[in-house]
């Protein structure tokens, strides 16, 4: 079945699957120390990106939530995913820095939010800033990432959780802790 | 009321206040920045127990789960809290290393859930492992912290959205949000 998707895979999949093959090493599965060493090398190209680097505990959480089927690392298709999110995001981070300062402010946050497809009221986004933005509130460029990958990963949760489609989900502890504590 | 609840509380509440007025500083609520240097100036004390240190990000997290007026910090008695349970679980980690490894191996992890009130069934035990172990399915000190401070927080964040003790929660996507991004 993996040489019949290969075989059938679109031709950016397929370029992108050479890639993976590097970072990935021999298991084909990306850790979260090889996401951290892979995101802490694109941001030493990017000056323009300020960041104190990934540390091994927010890839950690990042692998989690990504996780789909908890082998405790990313697959080709997770990986993919992520991949072209942080893509997309980063493009974003460099036009919401309107000062030019290279962090997003608490101010900038909201519009970037918007653009990503998460039109957030004022008050998740102030308790956003709150967990993500260092002591002047402003946000750097990994915990701008890993604020994103959660974001969309817990949207996902409850798109998938609310089956009906009515805007509410009932879980029990089971289920509760399953999302919470993997994540 | 402050001077009321200061006048009023118990010896020991009194004696802790001593000690947290010193740690919070003058603004009387203690930041992750805060929480970083209490912790790691403890460990740096505890030859016994293995860590490569708190990060900040793992006490950003521990804050905001900890942080039930929505502050950012954690004041007097959501540390207090905090404190209390650190020094248990402190005590339990050297009982349950029973190699004396300086880790909590994944074997030895459930019993030092059991033992922490959290009988959890094999399926959460090992998502937690694959969550907060290293590479050889071991938990350091400040993981093993991080990992019980969070499920002590999702275990209370049930007990209280479950208001007709069912076993089960329904939450909008706001609250869905608030729990799950300021953790």
């Amino acid at each position: 079945p993996l040489a019949y998707a290969e075989h059938n895979e679109s031709e950016e999949d397929a370029r992108f699957r050479k890639v993976f093959k590097q970072l990935a090493g021999e298991d084909m599965e990306v850790s979260p120390k090889e996401l951290m060493d892979i995101l802490n090398k694109i941001i030493s190209k990017h000056a323009a990106l300020k960041t104190d680097g990934f540390s091994i505990e927010s890839c950690r959480s990042m692998v989690a939530v990504m996780d789909s089927d908890s082998t405790g690392k990313l697959g080709f298709h997770e990986f993919k995913y992520l991949w072209d999110n942080i893509k997309k995001w980063q493009a974003m981070y460099l036009n919401f820095d309107r000062d030019g300062s290279g962090l997003i402010s608490g101010d900038e946050l909201p519009g970037a939010f918007r653009a990503a497809g998460f039109p957030l009221n004022d008050q998740l986004c102030k308790m956003i800033v709150r967990r993500y933005s260092d002591d002047s509130g402003n946000l750097d460029f990994d915990n701008y990432i890993g604020c994103l990958v959660r974001l969309d990963a817990m949207c996902r949760a409850f798109k998938t959780l609310d089956k009906d489609n009515n805007g509410t989900i009932k879980v029990n502890v089971k289920e509760w802790l399953q999302l919470t504590m993997y994540s």
